[in-house]
């Protein structure tokens, strides 16, 4: 059988998402870099894989997927049989899953990716330097969901319940950033609950092999993903 | 059996998806409104039941469930059997469904956000009065992610395919909005397929009833759900 391809960039964190799932549910994979530094991502053959001109994209077969999310939980379903479940086993505790996953991308990922985009992307881009009034609100925004977190960190292991599942594994690219790249690392630190969750996911091995290749381009110029 | 709960008010977005996904599977449901207005989604008793305080929630016994994306996902699954399978069958036609889900959430539904805010949101709260720069912008932005939908709607009747899923029906309050509400309908009947498919999901029983009721308050002040 032909093996998965992934095309993306080893630092994108979407990207990262997606390989930490494979490496979870130990599939042979095989990264075909985009070369969004030169732009590959915004025209053809690109485009034909991706209409929106973003990474990554997977493609299985005859089956091109796109958008992160959406293809880790495909990978999730796929090998729901081998090694750890990432989905939950009954509905109901599908759903807690899903529910935290939605809070990933509708609450966690806003202030998060605006905070990136203040601190790293805008001055790496040369569109001017961080607006520091912008980032405190979303440092403070970001806090407050956190301290849902560290609620919810309180009364089960991990998000969704006592098992590792999507929901903390679409954490692992966003919070490496956030402790490794841009110091703000204290948004974690600070919450002992958020903190020891942190801690446990990021040594998971199938992360560990992900985190050690997402070191950040040091050019003067990053194209934009968004 | 006890009923299921819907937490929420008849002219919110996300409380509408949830009600259309109700109605697409024939189950009884009970509306308990919220007084957004009165700021009650953001005190107890209703914290304990979103501790972000927002609308939708739902109760369906033991189980509380928020995120208005994962809770249409939880009911489409545990009523699969019943109507219309709004799920895909195979794993990768739910995957295809899954990603069409996910450009909805990040590709479409920012700018739809933005031009929300602008139009309506910001001017009703007494934010000041509309940013046209800002909203020029975001009806550009939006526009580009519209034309991806008319490519794909020239190949497949609706976005995961030939049968209607969920990711059609999340588009549903967003593009009543932007055409009845806001004035922007002209980003949905510039585009021929995106105008064609509009007119089929949205003249659909189980939404008309819904849509039937999404009056906006003309109040002149609004507490933000963001």
């Amino acid at each position: 059988m032909e093996m998965i391809k992934v095309f993306g960039l080893p630092f994108s964190a979407c990207t990262a998402t997606v390989l930490a799932c494979l490496n979870e549910k130990e599939v042979a994979y095989q990264v075909i870099p985009v070369d969004i530094l030169a732009g590959d991502h915004k025209r053809p053959p690109f485009l034909s894989i991706n209409p929106f001109g973003q990474i990554p994209a997977v493609q299985d077969g005859a089956l091109t997927l796109i958008e992160s999310r959406a293809i880790v939980k495909y990978l999730a379903k796929k090998f729901q049989g081998s090694t750890c479940d990432l989905l939950g086993k009954t509905i109901a505790e599908q759903a807690v899953v899903e529910q935290w996953c939605e809070v990933e991308s509708q609450k966690f990922n806003p202030p998060f990716y605006a905070i990136i985009e203040q601190v790293f992307i805008n001055p790496m881009k040369g569109l001017g330097p961080t607006d520091e009034l912008l980032l405190d609100r979303n440092v403070e925004k970001l806090g407050k969901v956190l301290d849902v977190y560290e609620e919810r960190l309180s009364k089960s292991k991990y998000l969704a319940g006592d098992s590792f599942t999507l929901a903390d594994l679409h954490h692992l690219p966003y919070l490496h950033y956030l402790v490794n790249a841009v110091g703000k690392g204290d948004l974690v630190f600070s919450r002992s609950n958020v903190h020891a969750w942190w801690e446990d996911i990021s040594s998971r091995p199938a992360w560990k092999k992900v985190a050690h290749n997402m070191k950040l381009p040091s050019l003067p110029c990053i194209p934009s993903q968004k």
